[in-house]
């Protein structure tokens, strides 16, 4: 596949979807109109290599310009992951050895290439060049910034204000940053919203070094499952690539309506105008959580297969603890015949399909196996006109029951 | 000579004289109490070799240390001036080819082993320990210091406050310096006082580098010849090392008497107490111009030979141009007789020992060969009582006369 399959509008289109920022989509046309492959970058730390969904939206965009045709250049950033936070001040950043960074380079691998194609990725470690790189050649590139412009990054300013130490070599580090896209001759360089200062530096340092300067590409950080903050692990907001089918399949559907369209457009690789008919649809009335499964099954298959996607629902009730609801609980709406004030709980388990007949009913409420929002009920329980409750018979029967 | 052959009061009191700081004096106790050869560092930019008297007073204080046993590391700064200026802003620092550092070192070496004993004196390159350093130990270093302590540094205070750019490797370097002292396990390093946050780098850095901290000890900033700015070629108030005797002895003499002191204390090898006697003369009538003669024979006898300094009063009124005053020029005080208004200037000639006698006097008058305050007089010119001026009778006869 190579660029000239696409017209420009229809790469600046793909390569335009779900980014925050193009600094500057002027460069990028331009570049794109060469007409060749372009050396695109992003740069990982080997520190974490277990990767959520909210990891994917940047993989995704690489897979974009993959598609297009360009050249994907993986950049593990082992060299400074070797140095660690060498002030000692900062213990989440211990020195690794080659051994770790070997291994947790391999693991992103492995994860990565479930949605970059290997053959067509270059893994790059950026102790390639900086190894042989000397202290003088360290001042020179030092030389290449003001002080001042550094104290500007968001975290250095904030640092500094409020007096929190910042060690001189954390001003090195968004050099290095910089230096390798110099070393690679990256074209275009993605990385998330909080990379916008380094990514710019690479831009900077190129020019100074005589190179043609790259276009920086942001893509947002993606919100996790809570709808509210950035996904992430410590959060336990997050879906990780390793999770199995059916965990994958509960946290998606359990995740709020307002999400959708945004996990559509990051995550999908669906077209846009495929989405755009799904939410179409959803607006209309189409149950969300039949949305939610669409994407769900998706990305299923993309980190496991087409037979764990269509099975998923499945094992999802499966790893459900006692007493915790699946979370593709269907939804029932009874209605009260004229006349009548409210249901009685045998008639809306039959009605609401949870039990075959009443005597089935009858027996599931003798045994206290039906529980409303949680609580054990008796024959006696009845519901009104508005009322929504969930009810649980047994122990793999649900539904949210609305009485109209 | 050993450090045995002083008592420590002894050693102490020569190290004190004249300096403008010891950081600290308690640790300099501690460490002369080890009773072994110190190792005193003191560092030299390889950019400006010609040097000045305002120089020498730190070469003098090596020269204390070497006289106590002590053992001397004069170190040329070469790794970072062939770096220069990377940033290219300062064009005063333009980066040096191995060769010129080397005829630099040379011609410093030269005039430095004036003062010091050439077998005794240690000349180092900090390129020996610089040049295999990488850049991630560059990077280790730059994390032994923090972006608010560099910027407490005077200069660069200055400079960020007003918006003057500083280059991130002009934080590396006072780091670069300090690594120095670790490199050589200076004990001691002695510096200008405008090298205080430098030297103190030093004695920070050798104790994050589990060595003993150094003792930093500065002298002061010798003002220049006109006794109010820092001496400096510049401003063309200095007295060179290469000066030719009569030049420096021209110089010397024409300083304002208010530096007599500081440039004995500072200059002289004479000890304090005999410096002291001078002092007493002086303050009690004995013409400075003596006193300046006798620190500018030493000083001649030092950069040249005992000859050049028997001599160089003569010579100095060789290099005078014409119409130039003389600086050992003598002054001469005549009184006028009871009942007399004035003076001719015939008889301030015979009086004053500018002519031999009256006939002389008229004659050079005739020929137009006085003059007065840089005027030509005629013999009708006359000096009333409290009237004060330079006198010139042909070529070389000169006095400052004042009429009581």
């Amino acid at each position: 596949m190579t660029t000239q399959t696409y017209t420009l509008e229809e790469q600046l289109a793909l390569i335009q979807r779900g980014t925050q920022e193009i600094l500057s989509e002027e460069d990028l046309i331009a570049k794109l109109k060469l007409n060749r492959p372009l050396r695109i970058k992003a740069g990982f730390d080997p520190t974490a290599p277990d990767l959520h969904l909210g990891h994917t939206v940047l993989i995704n965009k690489l897979k974009h310009f993959q598609d297009l045709g360009h050249e994907i250049y993986f950049l593990i950033g082992d060299y400074t992951a070797k140095i660690g936070d060498p002030s000692g001040k900062n213990s989440t950043r211990p020195p690794l050895t080659d051994e770790q960074i070997k291994a947790n380079a391999t693991t992103y691998a492995e994860q990565v290439f479930k949605i970059l194609d290997k053959e067509k990725t270059r893994v790059v470690f950026n102790s390639e060049w900086f190894n042989d790189m000397s202290a003088a050649d360290m001042i020179q590139l030092a030389s290449q910034q003001t002080v001042s412009r550094m104290l500007e990054r968001d975290d250095f300013s904030k640092r500094y204000a409020s007096q929190t130490p910042i060690s001189i070599h954390e001003f090195l580090y968004p050099l290095v940053q910089g230096y390798d896209s110099i070393a690679l001759k990256a074209d275009v360089e993605l990385g998330g919203t909080d990379q916008t200062f380094n990514l710019l530096m690479g831009r900077t340092l190129q020019g100074r070094y005589g190179q043609e300067s790259q276009v920086c590409i942001t893509v947002p950080i993606l919100e996790g499952l809570d709808g509210v903050n950035k996904m992430s692990k410590s959060l336990n907001n997050y879906v990780a690539i390793h999770d199995a089918p059916g965990t994958m399949y509960q946290k998606l559907l359990s995740m709020p309506d307002t999400l959708i369209r945004r996990y559509f457009e990051f995550l999908s690789f669906k077209p846009m105008e495929e989405i755009e008919v799904l939410m179409a649809e959803m607006e209309g009335g189409r149950n969300p959580q039949e949305i939610k499964r669409i994407l769900a099954e998706e990305l299923i298959e993309r980190f496991h297969d087409a037979d764990a996607a269509a099975n998923a629902h499945k094992s999802a009730g499966n790893v459900l603890a006692d007493g915790e609801l699946p979370v593709d609980l269907p939804e029932v709406t009874l209605t009260l015949e004229d006349g009548q004030e409210s249901l009685f709980i045998t008639q809306i388990l039959n009605q609401a399909g949870l039990t075959k007949n009443s005597a089935a009913a009858k027996d599931m409420l003798k045994r206290n196996a039906v529980k409303v929002d949680g609580e054990e009920v008796n024959a006696g329980f009845s519901l009104t006109s508005g009322q929504t409750v969930v009810i649980q018979a047994g122990k793999k029967a649900y539904a949210k029951v609305t009485v109209g």
